[in-house]
């Protein structure tokens, strides 16, 4: 037993027991589905089973009890780590790469016995549990072979390896039945421009997903296939800057169709925008596929994954996830404690925590956005007449327009009212307490 | 009449009137001390009775209905706003710069001349009104004269030019009694570094200071004398950099024993600071005079002058207030609402929700300062021990110590609990609700 | 006149004449072109004949020798001002908006009759004169109807007012026989994501673009439409964020062909980018249509459009304008001198060294091309192998990329090698002094 | 033969050969000293023999030839890399960490056994070559047991861990004649305010330092003690966050005249600061005793530690150390190559760039300074007026200068003349050429 913590459930908001639910009650029906659908929370494999505390400055402070000294052994170990803290918390996910799973052998036909190995006693586990998989990943940043790209490396022999990797962890993702499998181009940008063929590598780049999509397609995993955008770091500049960046990418290599996007939290605001900008542009473009739920903190400069429990983040994420009507996979808590949360339930208090906090984010938007829709319906209702239809329906000119105007004297906007929203936003978060 | 609202009252948490205090009562006490006694709001002359919506790119917004065409008709119609405002909202304080009340003359004789017209119309109103002044200060970074600084400027009758509003406005501070003064020096910095000989221009800081002092003194004005820190905007670089900066020079001046700080939560997170450290600091050295109440956009590298009404971000202000056991002064909205704000109804929105998201912070900081105190005293309890009292005491050397440790093989910390911290947040945040 | 300086003239690098052109020789051929013909350096209306020196904090400085009492002797004075700022420094264009060029009348009709007098004494001088209008622009973002949005407004007559803006200013823009026709969306975003119904906005910008494009070819306009990004400021957050952003919206409304982009360096760098990243964007796109010619100080958090004088700057700019052999229309100067820096002449000192800089930074950008290429073939090579081509070229899957490397125990990469470009950089630019 | 370089000398501008000084020579007199003594480069042990190129992404990609399988080997292994690579590149100091030097043992006992066994080695070396110790200190950081601080632990036994490991480092660093001691604080400070007793923590740093001066003095060692200020990463929040915060620290707890500041560049601009203006902070308070010479990416939120070549910057801080007279120690390249430079040479190009940076940096300086200080002069001219001297000597109050002034109608400042001063570096740096 690795948790020391009895199960969490669900005992409601007047609930004095510190370690329970108040707000996430997976059974709970809320405009139109249940909770558990809603979210479908996932445990991220790296940050929860494999990190073992290290920084840029300092080494690891984490002595989980599932590290044995076989690399084996703790493979097999965390497995049994990743089911008992299901049990325990209530998440019914997890998300993994590859290496999240085992070492790697001396070449990669080894590399993927060692994994497959791990992947039986997976299925094995799932046979008598209901937890399940969200998505599969392949990991292409961490080896050094891929420290030019994976996608984008200068070598192709290390292109045709990240291709592997992929390959394989397509088929597990599948074999697992996950619903989904996501890229996220950690190494795919450059350090230095001027020494960076940009047209070469964007190429390639393209080349990599067309075969990706090719191959899912043979195989037949019905999963949705996912870019996770994120501006920088380890590179200086990564090519999936973004959401529109990404969209963009897609649209002009033609693969638009077969593509739609993990947002990550602190991936969005360390873009300079906010979690959800990432999201409305997503969903606007019919792309809104799953979340990393996790956030950063805006007076630091790197990703730094915090557990996600400010409540009105959570809300605005949620104002979003509710206009998607849910999402195709779910939130994955691509977030780690920190480095001093040495102690194993630190990791239960974190999960918990944000799953209450995105339920009661749910639970808020959905009050938050009766207020709101009047709110814009009035904004923009001058566009109900005639001039209004005629512009949208692309029916005029600019000659016209200007006959319009161009005798007026006084054309104006109402007040915004951004205050007065920010005082509806409380009243809605903290009234009638 | 300007505002076009009933006076807003305390209904408490379960009033469905939008346009009412839950939290805020001033009457009641909290912590051994009422409301009203805690926090001393004030309005800010300049954001909301001077702005015109003006931004670096576009032109005045607001007209409000107390702009009149001649500028002393204007003067005085803003003082009836001002008492019109804080009787319909409760606000009690207000503060403003020498030419917020009303326009320069061609001479500093006549724009004090002009300026005393407008006090003498506000020293009426408050013979009638418990409106009271918290603060005062001069305008010494808007006019031209003041492009390279006021106190730091290169023209010594720049200097005097400033000194002289100085003194003025420490005249109709003490006049008004007001139970501050303070010095923002927007202009005190520098725009290039090479261009400018930081020693004198030091020096020349530290010398009107003293004037300062010595005036405050001369004529027995018994307020406290406040510098609020800033980073940077207007100047490329500030010297009041932040509250760290600000004491430093103070002591190298000898100048600390006669001014506290008045920290603004938007200049905290420009200087790279959270609000709440540099409340803490200013605490920890006895320095915490004022608070300008406002917040930034974290992800716009501006000053932005926001209306805080975050809740997270009041209760940890709250609570290092609550450890300082109130202010010298009090909590001034430095904020402004958005140029798309054009009612003056929007204004009223903006100070009712910020001053009930201080009552509400106030009243969830005294609850989470509960649950923190004991975590604090657990998680440093080994300096009661012999070798902690030692080091304390100053009372042990190098060899000492190291011949505690020398021989041992495991020097260990317990986890820093940060996620359970969070849990406890929001547990005291939305808890029994 | 109004500059009180001597013609500006080439004296090259060997001269101890401070005020003349070291590098910039517009007669001198360079990689096949005329200095003259890579750069058309254009002086920007707005910063450097309307601005006061206003900044947020502070009130005008600039007593321009040509403001004059009445706004129409302005207007014309302004005009005089241009063209002897032209006639004395050697740069050849100029840019502006509608607004720039006088002020507005009571109603739109009488605005463009204003405008039309200005226009009439333009042509005038150019008739003698060789310089020439590089683009024009509309000035949608000042004028409080502009407060939420032109394009986007959530009022049909500001969407209808902007129109015919633009509208009027093709028309002139045609008239004075400009290269290019800029639009800088200054106020299309929002401030406020909740209150926004962002797939109308979309849609209304769209419909906008659609219009300039139907006009722009009905009256025979031969210029390149342009579009210009920048991330936030004024507004939260603007629709045009970067190139890539930009590129999407286009293709997504199949707007792709009839727009270009005008880079600025500033928007660059606030959007995360540099300078040089968001030129290669462009660039590979087939979208490098202008340049906006200045710099941030990547210290301070809003658009400081300060004189680009870093040569390494200028260098990496123009090893991309190299690359894409030159713009369709040229480099504008959307720079400004300090507040401080109150003398006309320090116009002219700005603009020299600006051009002088971009001038020895294409020269060395020639030099550092020579050096850099075989460092890119050398660094890709392996792309020209078997397995290479067949990736480049779409021949390949998954299955068959793992064959090749499923058995291998050692892949790697180069090193890259950035210590020794740095190194080759430094040689390029301070070699052989 | 670790390094496939030859000798790296000194061949003067025109030389051709690439790896080669163009500046850097030791023995050309410059402003009344050698080269060698104006910059004392160093190399960082840490950076240059210790890092294995891990990133918060990736694992090792550097096999440098001195890594061993045995730790004791190559720790020996080290040493004549380090003496090695100062023979080949002129790099005549070193500074180093203990645990740069040498792996820990079980007990500090054995690490400091096992440390002394390298610096005999180093001693042995020091005998007939003439690189020396620059400075020394102690790591920290990295160990799990200063996860929540050394100094500022809550443990007390973590305390005197730290202060038995800088007692070493000190023994070790008089034993070696290194000229200063530095202490960077990395891990004091917190990574949650609320969970943090920032008074008892400032009292146990004080203590620490008190301390530290104690056994400095006891010992009879001659350096200078330094405190290497850094604002935040890996903690949230250092408590040696700039210069002036250190400052105020140490004046406040009596311990002003016992240290000196170590200025890093990249840590001045993640503060918020331009390197030079952190050095002349220090300047100015007598405190510049080392510089840190690196460069950060003002792009990414993080310590880059990049090697410095941007020529200007080396200028702008060579312009504060020429007004300093030098330094007490020298500069330590605290910079690293990136991650993908894998191979040992890519060190060397790093190294020698630098230095030629650098003292090229220092022969423009001195020439820039020639041109500005007649601007200074010029500028703060005025206060050798009877008004300017009476302010300056403290000797007048706001009252007289009020009657200067107040029938004044004008009073203004010149230009500050910014874009002249451009002009003037550029000419300053490419004139002549
Ligand atoms: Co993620
Ligand atoms: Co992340
Ligand atoms: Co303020
Ligand atoms: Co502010
Ligand atoms: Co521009
Ligand atoms: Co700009
Ligand atoms: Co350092
Ligand atoms: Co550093």
């Amino acid at each position: 037993m690795y948790f020391n913590v009895e199960k969490v459930v669900y005992e409601g908001p007047s609930s004095k027991n510190l370690l329970a639910y108040k707000f996430y009650n997976p059974e709970e029906e809320i405009a139109g589905k249940k909770m558990r659908d809603w979210f479908r929370f996932a445990v991220a494999y790296w940050h929860t089973f494999n990190s073992r505390g290290e920084d840029p400055f300092g080494s690891a402070t984490f002595e989980r009890p599932w590290f044995k000294k076989d690399p084996m052994d703790t493979a097999f170990a965390k497995v049994d780590a990743l089911f008992e803290f299901c049990e325990k918390t209530g998440v019914e996910y997890f998300t993994f790469h590859d290496r999240d799973l085992a070492h790697e052998g001396l070449t990669l036909r080894e590399s993927n016995k060692i994994l497959d190995k791990v992947v039986e006693k997976i299925k094995e586990y799932m046979k008598s549990s209901n937890v399940k998989l969200l998505w599969g990943t392949a990991n292409l940043f961490s080896h050094p072979r891929y420290a030019q790209g994976a996608a984008t490396s200068p070598n192709p022999l290390v292109f045709s390896y990240a291709a592997s990797q992929v390959k394989k962890m397509l088929d597990v993702t599948k074999e697992l039945g996950g619903l989904g499998y996501v890229l996220w181009g950690g190494r795919e940008g450059y350090d230095n421009l001027l020494l960076t063929d940009s047209a070469l590598e964007e190429k390639l780049f393209a080349r990599f997903l067309e075969m990706v999509v090719e191959y899912k397609e043979r195989i037949g995993f019905n999963g949705v296939l996912m870019i996770e955008p994120k501006p920088k770091e380890p590179t200086k500049h990564q090519y999936d800057f973004d959401a529109s960046t990404v969209l963009y990418f897609l649209k002009k290599h033609n693969l638009f169709e077969h593509f739609k996007l993990n947002i990550e939290a602190n991936h969005a605001t360390l873009a300079g925008h906010t979690f959800a900008h990432e999201l409305r542009v997503a969903r606007l473009n019919g792309k809104l596929g799953s979340i990393d739920a996790n956030r950063g903190d805006l007076l630091l400069g790197w990703d730094t994954d915090q557990f996600p429990t400010d409540v009105y983040e959570t809300t605005f994420a949620m104002y979003e996830v509710l206009e998607n009507n849910g999402l195709d996979c779910g939130f994955n808590f691509d977030a780690k404690v920190r480095r001093a949360s040495i102690d194993p339930e630190d990791i239960v208090y974190a999960h918990v925590s944000s799953m209450d906090a995105f339920a009661l984010g749910l639970k808020l938007a959905v009050k938050l956005r009766e207020k709101v829709k009047p709110m814009i319906e009035e904004r923009y209702s001058e566009y109900n007449s005639e001039i209004g239809m005629k512009i949208l329906e692309g029916k005029t000119t600019l000659d016209e327009l200007s006959s319009y105007v161009e005798d007026l004297t006084d054309v104006r906007v109402k007040s915004l009212k951004q205050e007065l929203l920010e005082m509806v936003i409380n009243d809605v978060i903290f009234g009638g307490r």
